[in-house]
């Protein structure tokens, strides 16, 4: 049955952990691992480097998350999926979101794009995110996806998914 | 009882027809008239002008409509209000709109905001709307905010509204 799922960006279809590790490192010459990062929120374990989300740009250029393009077409054909993301907190990341959007995922049309300060407020049946502050105000079926930051989550209520090949998985048969 | 509130912006906050009127008459030497428009969608009655929908700073000076920042404010201390644009089809809008909104209406939250491309996907109890295509898919209760465009509708299901004083006077007692 054809369902509305909600699908995130950041660290979901764009790969911000990618950067950040990357951007570290060039800033500081030492590289991190994930066990350095492991259950801090990004603003804890890259506060240098997330200083730059308020700026133009930040957004535009983040690698794609691996997997997501295949994924999305394929959840795409078979559901009606929607693009949300927390974004009106940095109006210059709106801009770029949505071309980044243009560019990395062009089978998306602007009308399943939501672009919002609070998730609370759309409507849908499943939410793909790595954010428990999106989870858990979330009332239908809710998929978190695996990210350094939740990698110590134990015994939520959200079925953790390790990647988009799982996720193709667990939607589509 | 407090009530979720979807405002729209274009034709509602902003006075978009203010900004056609003036550019089109700084184009032609000519001043259209509220009869020589009324009736016809914006792309029709300025189709010169709204070529700039698309441009970066077309939303970022508005005129701000009559009334509405007190309007708003009254409806946002009583009730959730939540501003809500079709946005994401022009992505250099969205930065634009959000720090309009920002400089005009600073006691409106980024977490009260939704730029997205199909107003259906947001729950909410009331919407002001200025369209029809918004209006007519809301399963709740409906005002239709006079614009040009719509004046000649008569016989619909949504109650007409003609400025922000009878807003405030239909949902603030």
């Amino acid at each position: 049955m054809k369902k509305t799922i909600l699908v995130d960006m950041d660290g979901v279809l764009s790969d911000v952990y990618a950067w950040l590790f990357d951007m570290h490192q060039r800033q500081t010459g030492h590289r991190l691992t994930i066990d350095d990062v492991a259950g801090k929120l990004e603003g804890e374990a890259f506060p240098e480097q997330l200083k730059l989300v308020a700026e133009p740009g930040f957004f535009r250029n983040l690698p794609v998350m691996q997997g997501s393009r295949e994924g999305l077409r394929k959840l795409n054909d078979r559901h009606k999926v929607v693009i949300v993301s927390l974004a009106t907190e940095f109006p210059y990341s709106l801009t770029d979101k949505q071309l980044w959007l243009n560019e990395n995922f062009p089978f998306i049309s602007w009308r399943q794009v939501v672009l919002c300060g609070d998730k609370q407020l759309v409507k849908a049946e499943i939410m793909i995110d790595d954010h428990l502050k999106n989870l858990d105000n979330f009332q239908g079926e809710t998929l978190m996806f695996s990210q350094p930051h939740n990698l110590l989550i134990k015994n939520s209520r959200h079925r953790r998914v390790e990647s988009w090949e799982e996720i193709e998985k667990l939607l589509l048969f």
